[in-house]
């Protein structure tokens, strides 16, 4: 079993990095916060007796050698990066949760025939140059020069962020590994949702992660003073966006399994006393089955355009990103559940609404996730929380998940 | 009849005055170019015979004489300021076509029992001091120092701007008339809808300024992930609020003459991926009939209540004005419809959605108003328009109906 009380401490140091006023951390990629953030995860996979590097997209990995070096690793971990004033255990948990697991072996002597290693990936987030997973692309071999051209909002592009921090752009593709070298990814996370909560279940396995269909509706009717114009004759851009959005929200539980989300509205004119002429919003539906998401997503259109031409009012949707659903892995899901019967807890799939590395990687080699039980479903916010027992239960699965993956050998001299 | 050339060409050349690059106008109360509109206007007063003063708000009022010099007058006028790049007939077409009424009178020697006055109220708008109806509410005698205070975007108050002009803010009650000193008010102005466009009519006679009630709905639901929120325990505003507005929709439209308008809408955080936690919406309700106006405040209400409840969002409703409609007096009406009548145009009854002067007149005087087609129903935009016919049928409407109003006398020498 992993220690709880030096996996938590270790959570509580690493989120005085960064801290902000408000109790959470804001540890933008390839700042000095973050650089001290990895660094001080570097010092934790000493201690764990991990062989540690950084790779050329700036990935930091611990590794625990395998009786085979030669066979492919399991990898495990996650990020330290966060978004601007996010919360403690977004990322921070799955790295430290890896070393956890991978120095409890060193300790026990336990020896496994695949090398594990235990990576904390660059900038999952994307919170600073609007464009993230850039560790977990680089080891996929997707991440491009031009994605590189990517800038933050003091106009510095991430290639000009590599070559601050020592990173020569031109060898990210160096940090691509290939599919025969990789055995699997697994990476234990808070959940960012109420499933766990309302099940009052402390970990679960992810089913598949969600990939974000992002639209943006624009509908044309016609402006008009609100006092002058009787309501027959209206043409009101809003009341059929009103439509739509409850359109989107029977058509979303109708599969029981998609979500749609209307976030962003915005209504012009914009006076009080006049009839809204134009409201643009924005949809984010999501669904671990890519065909759903089409279906629904399809049926969305479908009826958005009849309500538009009974309502004399013009819709457009633009296409703003595309990302297509990825299933979890049934080798990882297997090895959890042995991982989870092990352990006596109760196995609960359940979607990942969240894009995480793991996206990156799925035609990389298996992948998978764990979740952990987030306080009132908060994340990205100071106030995001998971108890202590539930970080260690989270950790202990990952534990024997990644034994399962890495198949443990029994120590005969020890025996 | 009324000359159609000349008060088109003094719509024109009023229309001069404070011109935008588009076609429109801006003039705000006490600038240079309101000024100038003033004394092209009491340059038209003169030509027509009238006697020109200006009272004690600024209110420029051309009178023509009653064979009762004692008798009570009948008041018919608009207003010649602006909103911000208005347009060319919101206002001056009521004060000049007041004016060419009376000229043509006095052109043919016909004369009344009762005095008549042509009056350009000051600051119908309220665009400058975000408070108007200045001149009509000095008129009513409910104009107070303290609303003199409102101030106008540089900080100049409209006490400022009377003592600038000249006036004494001391003297404001002094413009007061009293009840048995005017017989009756009435004006001509644009529609500024479309219900006269959509019947093919020139003119129509008003039923009933309405009064509108606005209110702030603020929901409160809960913020939560996009993704990682399953459909069924979501607290979504923004879906409560859309459900609302179909209501608000739904009852404004069951009783025929209600209208009701979201025209602000406020949604937060506005996360593309984050579901909303807050939103806040603006109403605009409004009917001829408190009654019928009340009936729908208290449906909208209720059900509006049950579906934030069923939803578990928390519903604040806000008071933000709640002005009483003025149904227009059957005085006028009556003598409008002989108007109508006479000239052989058909009599169609309609409500004014927009406010004007005659609403601060209602106890007063018997009010009324008469409307002209508006194209498109565009207004406040240099795009509104009025044809040239349609000016000379309602001024016709109205130079009757004041005729009836102030009992026009044959004169027995002319016969």
């Amino acid at each position: 079993m992993i220690n709880e009380e030096r996996l938590w401490k270790r959570l509580q140091l690493l989120s005085e990095i960064g801290r902000t006023e408000s109790g959470g951390v804001t540890r933008l990629s390839f700042t000095k916060e973050e650089r001290a953030a990895k660094d001080l995860v570097a010092s934790y996979m000493k201690e764990a007796g991990l062989e540690v590097r950084e790779d050329e997209v700036g990935n930091l990995i611990g590794r625990k050698e395998g009786l085979n070096p030669e066979a492919a690793v399991v990898l495990t971990g996650s990020h330290v990066d966060s978004v601007f004033n996010g919360g403690n255990f977004d990322g921070p948990l799955g790295v430290l949760a890896a070393i956890e697991a991978l120095q409890v072996m060193n300790e026990q002597g336990i020896e496994t025939e695949h090398p594990i290693e235990a990576i904390a990936f660059t900038d999952e987030e994307g919170a600073r140059f609007s464009f993230g997973m850039i560790g977990s692309r680089g080891i996929a071999g997707t991440l491009t020069r031009e994605e590189l051209l990517n800038k933050d909002k003091q106009g510095i592009s991430i290639e000009e962020a590599f070559l601050l921090s020592g990173l020569n752009p031109d060898e990210i593709g160096k940090a691509a590994l290939k599919p025969e070298e990789v055995k699997a990814y697994v990476e234990l996370h808070i959940e960012q949702g109420k499933v766990l909560e309302g099940l009052n279940l402390s970990t679960g396995i992810v089913s598949g992660l969600a990939g974000p269909l992002w639209l943006k509706f624009i509908f044309e009717g016609e402006v008009g003073h609100a006092g002058a114009t009787p309501m027959p004759i209206r043409h009101d851009a809003l009341t059929a966006a009103a439509r739509v959005m409850l359109v989107i929200e029977e058509e979303a539980s109708k599969t029981g399994t998609t979500v749609g989300t209307v976030g962003q509205v915005l209504v012009l004119p914009g006076g009080i006393n006049i009839i809204p002429g134009r409201v643009e919003f924005s949809l984010d539906l999501r669904d671990i089955s890519e065909t759903v998401r089409d279906e629904v997503e399809n049926q969305i259109r479908k009826i958005a355009g009849q309500i538009c031409e009974k309502q004399g009012v013009e819709l457009t949707i633009e296409e703003l990103q595309r990302v297509a659903p990825a299933p979890c892995s049934d080798i990882i899901k297997k090895a959890a559940s042995e991982a989870f019967e092990k352990l006596g807890l109760e196995a609960h799939y359940l979607p990942s609404g969240a894009g995480h590395d793991g996206m990156q990687l799925m035609d990389l080699c298996p992948m998978g996730m764990l979740f952990i039980r987030s306080k009132n479903g908060i994340s990205h916010d100071p106030a995001e929380w998971s108890s202590k027992e539930d970080c260690a239960d989270g950790a202990n699965v990952l534990y024997q998940t990644v034994l399962n993956l890495a198949v443990q050998k029994v120590n005969l001299t020890m025996k």
